[in-house]
Formats: structure tokens, sequence, C-alpha cells
């Protein structure tokens, strides 16, 4: 687990595992039953982790405020109800390690689940945190998911746009990434007084550290082991949906016998009219194309440039313990594709 | 249309709309289509009018700020919202006249399109609104969403119980009819300046319009002819939810018979494996039991109750030709069940 190198992280985790569960044990019958079996699967509550090392820089590592474990937990139910909507958008069968609640419980049940743990993070942040954060909160989720329904729109997509994908990776993860280090540290400077700049340098650690990630999570779908991830391989590209190495490959003087491939492989549409052999050899081709035309070392050197993006903003963060925290887990999250 | 004999609620709900239509528009794609079908289909827009009206009566009469109509469009968003999660839920076919979303677009796209209109709903109150409503509407959303969990738990209970009948239908209805008006009130005496109280007697107003609404609602479901309603009747008791006249009758005397027959229709579960016929046999079967065993006509005078009670309420009000027309409307929307 990547938090037992960091007691001092894991300590707060378990103060936001504990709302989590209080808000999720709430409304009772089979959906708080679902909602529990979800969130205490294992998971890396990397977003509510940002905002508690963020906080934690602000006020040189003194404990969080109750106020601000919320905040923090409001996050997570906000990630959880997106992955569980995404989930039936996606028709995915697992997440974490377990089955989707849609596959167990229903779509029905899914869509509640989901619409209640919205509404929590709604709730918790409107009680606990300024209003100028509410207010980003909610422009923040309409532009999350603006981005998911331009990447429904994607397996209709044409042509090979590296500033759409750019755009759609941003509000897939890099927003709510930059929310959450926002959110630790402007509500921790409320509480204790704090560097406005420093606010403003953690924003930007969590943009480009969340483009970063996202990039990386692209690569490993296509080209990482199924074993290694816990998903089948290729997910995007059996959904329509282009991502960076794919895109520049296209982009590539070499890219004539790729787009070949690409338009047997086709959007979901054409998916169920392909015997499976057929895409399979199709993917590992696309696989070997995108490899030959550049397009992974590309991709790779793209997460590269946020990678090397947040470690500056790091170090010009206040020296101290949670600044080499802050250090050694962007290296850990931005050198899974190496 | 209701509004035909209200040319100044009609001129302002028409801004509304336009606001509604800018905000489907935006995002593009499969998903503004669906959008903007639904939100162009003829609809009452009864929440946004008593946002409208407690304003007018806030100001005696004033045009409408802009930023009133924006929070009045975000209540509308919001019931659409969650009219489009409910027909997933409920696995409704139609909806205002035309099909419903997940039926015409799957329903994929229909959870990403509540998701949207959700967030879009979060974020113009979050804009527009004083900060301590974009704290009730996040609270008055859990409340709403708990409700329909309790509903759909519903299918399972046991016992019949008028406090519980009481909590959902206070959570599917009357929570936002009440904030509704409580919006407009509020934040037209911010502009305005206006009486304090005057808020407090409109938002009761809204809670008992919104409580008999649903009352009759749930009246003309069971009893009410489907040429009427536009829906197939009985809906509540196909999917094993109790309403009040069902559950008034099973605490009567004469209980034993009805809920016998209650237990051949079961909940949703139990659905599947009963034949046509002997269904539409023992819904019959139930009409006329409770009527019989006066439940029809307790809800009817339950109804009543509340309907009084609004009326009380609006005769408190500042006098002028706002008042007039809420009283109109509220004779008209409280009368549909005789």
């Amino acid at each position: 687990m990547i938090w037992a190198e960091f007691p001092e992280i894991r300590r707060e985790l378990e103060r936001v595992k504990a709302v989590i569960l209080e808000e999720v044990t709430r409304p009772g019958g089979t959906l708080s039953r679902g909602l529990r079996d979800l969130v205490t699967r294992d998971a890396k509550l990397l977003r509510p982790a940002f905002t508690i090392i963020a906080a934690r820089i602000q006020t040189g590592g003194a404990a969080v405020s109750d106020r601000i474990i919320r905040i923090a937990a409001a996050i997570e139910l906000l990630h959880v109800a997106s992955l569980i909507h995404d989930d039936i958008v996606d028709e995915s069968a697992s997440r974490r390690g377990g089955a989707s609640l849609h596959v167990e419980y229903g779509s029905r049940a899914a869509v509640l689940m989901g619409d209640y743990l919205f509404s929590r993070c709604f709730s918790l942040v409107a009680d606990h945190a300024q209003p100028e954060n509410a207010t980003l909160l909610s422009a923040a989720v309409s532009h999350i998911i603006s981005s998911e329904i331009a990447e429904t729109n994607g397996g209709q997509e044409t042509g090979f746009s590296v500033r759409r994908y750019m755009h759609r990776i941003v509000g897939k993860t890099a927003v709510l990434f930059a929310l959450s280090f926002h959110f630790g540290a402007s509500e921790a400077a409320r509480d204790e007084g704090g560097d406005p700049r420093t606010v403003e340098i953690l924003r930007r650690i969590g943009y480009n550290i969340g483009v970063g990630f996202q990039i990386i999570d692209d690569l490993l779908d296509l080209f990482g082991s199924s074993r290694r991830t816990g998903k089948p391989g290729a997910t995007d590209l059996r959904q329509g949906v282009l991502t960076l190495p794919v895109i520049l490959a296209a982009n590539s003087a070499q890219r004539s016998r790729l787009i070949r491939v690409l338009q047997k492989i086709g959007g979901r549409a054409a998916q169920p009219r392909l015997l499976r052999f057929w895409q399979e050899r199709a993917i590992e081709r696309v696989r070997s194309e995108v490899a030959e035309a550049g397009g992974r070392a590309g991709a790779m050197a793209a997460a590269e440039i946020y990678t090397r993006r947040a470690e500056r903003e790091i170090r010009r963060l206040p020296r101290g313990r949670d600044q080499v925290i802050l250090r050694e887990l962007t290296e850990r999250l931005l050198s899974r594709a190496s």
C-alpha cells in the first residue's frame, strides 16, 4: 500500500475513511450495503491525501482540522460517485478488485447510489468549506461531466487532435487533482493563515500531476499487461476512445497503416459486428504500429514534461517533511509506466 | 396551458426557458440534442414559477432580476435531472408526452445527461444565489435522493406506515416546492429588501402545496384514468410502492381482504412471475377494496387539509395581484382529483 511509508498521511486518511463510512451508512437498506461494500475495498484515496498534504504544507505539518477532513472526504465521495456512474456508462464489470455496483445491484440502484454521493459531496463542501470553494466545486463538476460527454462523443470523433485529447484529460483527471490540492491549501490558510502564493503553487502541482497521471494511465491501458492493471487491455481502443499514443502516431509520417487498422476497429457502434479474433489481431496491430510510429515514446515524453513541471513547483514549496512526502509521492505516481 | 391566464408569469417563464436552453445547448453532441428535445417538450415549469411568484410577492410585482431567473432555471434543471434518473430507476418508457431519454438514447447517455444537469444546477446556484441558499440546496438534494432510496427500498417494506409515507412524499415533492418559494423570496429580499416573515410564510406555502400535490398525484395514479394522466394506471402499486389511500385502507377495520390481494401483487421482485391477466384483476380488486375501506376518501381529506393550510398562509401574504395568482394557482393544482 502506497501510504505504508507515510504514517502521518495514513493516520489522517483513517479519519477520512471514518467520515466516508458514516456518510454511506446513513441512508440504510440495500444502497448503504452496496456503497459500504465499494468504499471499504482497497483504494489509494489519492485525492483526499492531496487535500491533507496541501493543508499540512500550509500549516507546517499541524494536525488537520476536522473541517478539512470532511472536505477531503467530500472529494473522495465525488470521485466514487463518478466511478459508479462511469461504470454504468462504460459497461465496466469490475471496480477496485470486485464487481462494479451496477453489475451487483443493477443499474437502477447504481444511478441512485452515485446521485446520493454527489449530493453528499456538495452538502459537505457547502457545510464546511468557504463559499468560494463551493462555487469552485460546482464549476469543476460541470467541467468534469462535460469532458465525459466529450469522451462519449469521442467514439464518433474524426481527426486526431492532441488539443482535444488534452482538454478531455484535464477534465477527466487534472481538474479534480488541482481542486483537491486547492481545497486543502486554501481552507488551511483560512484556519491558520498561510501564503496565498503557496495555494497557487499547490493548485498547479495538482494540475500537472493530474495530466501526467492520466497520460500514463492511458499508456498503461494500451500497452500495460492486463495482469498488472487488473483491467482487460486496450479498453479505450475498444470503446473508440483515442488516447495520446494513438493520436501522436496517427499524426506521424507513418500514419497510413495505423489509420487503416483503426478504421477496422471502429468505434463502439462497429464492435458487435467484429468477430472477436479479428478484433484482438487488430488491437495487436495498433499496438505495434503505434510503437513503431513513435506514439508510445511521444506519450511517455509528454508525461515526463508534466512530471518535471510538478517537480519544479514542488521545489518552490516551503521545505520540510511534507514537501518530501509530496516529492516521493509524485515520483511514484508518475514512474508507473517505466 | 396553465399560464395562459397569468401573462406576467408566462413572460418571466420565457426568460427561464431561454436560460435552460442555453445551458443544455452548451455541451454539444448527442447529449445536447437529447436534453434539448426533453426541455422543449410541453411542461408546466411549476417550480421556477413558484420562485418567480415568490420574488414578485416580495418586491410588490417588480420585474424579476436576471439573477433570480437563473436560480429559477437551476431549480428546473434539478427537477429535470431527477426525472431523467427516475425514469431509469423506474424503467418508465415515456416522459412529457414523448419517449423517456433512457429509452431514446440509452441508459448510459441518460445517466450523463442527468449528472450534467445536476452539476449545472449547483453551478448556477453557487454563482447567483447567496451562500446560505447554496448550502440549503445541497442539503435538500441529499434529502430528495434519500427519499428516493427509501421509495426503492419501499418495495420490501413491511407494515403500513402513514408516517413513513409522509416522510417519503415530503422528500419527493414538498422539499423542492418549499425551496423554490424560499429561493425566490429570500433572493428578492436581498436585492430589494423585504420582510423575513414573508420568506417563512412562502416557504410554508410551498411545503403545504407540495404535500397536497403529491397526495393527489398518488390518488390519480391509483384511481385516475390513464387517458387523463398520460401514464399507465397504478404504476406505484405495480412497483410495490404503497401510497396513502392504500395505507389508510390497510389500517382500517376492513383490512384483511385488501392485504390478501396486496400480497398477491407483491413488489417488483414478484412481478415477472405474475400472469398479466391476474395482475390486472388484482389491481382492480385493490382499487375497489381501497375505495370501500375509505382509503380514497381518507387520502382526499388529507390533501384537503394541506390545501387549506396553504390557503391560510396565502391569506397572510401582502395583498395584490401576485397573491391572487398564487391563490388561483393553488386552487387549480389541488383540485385536480375532484
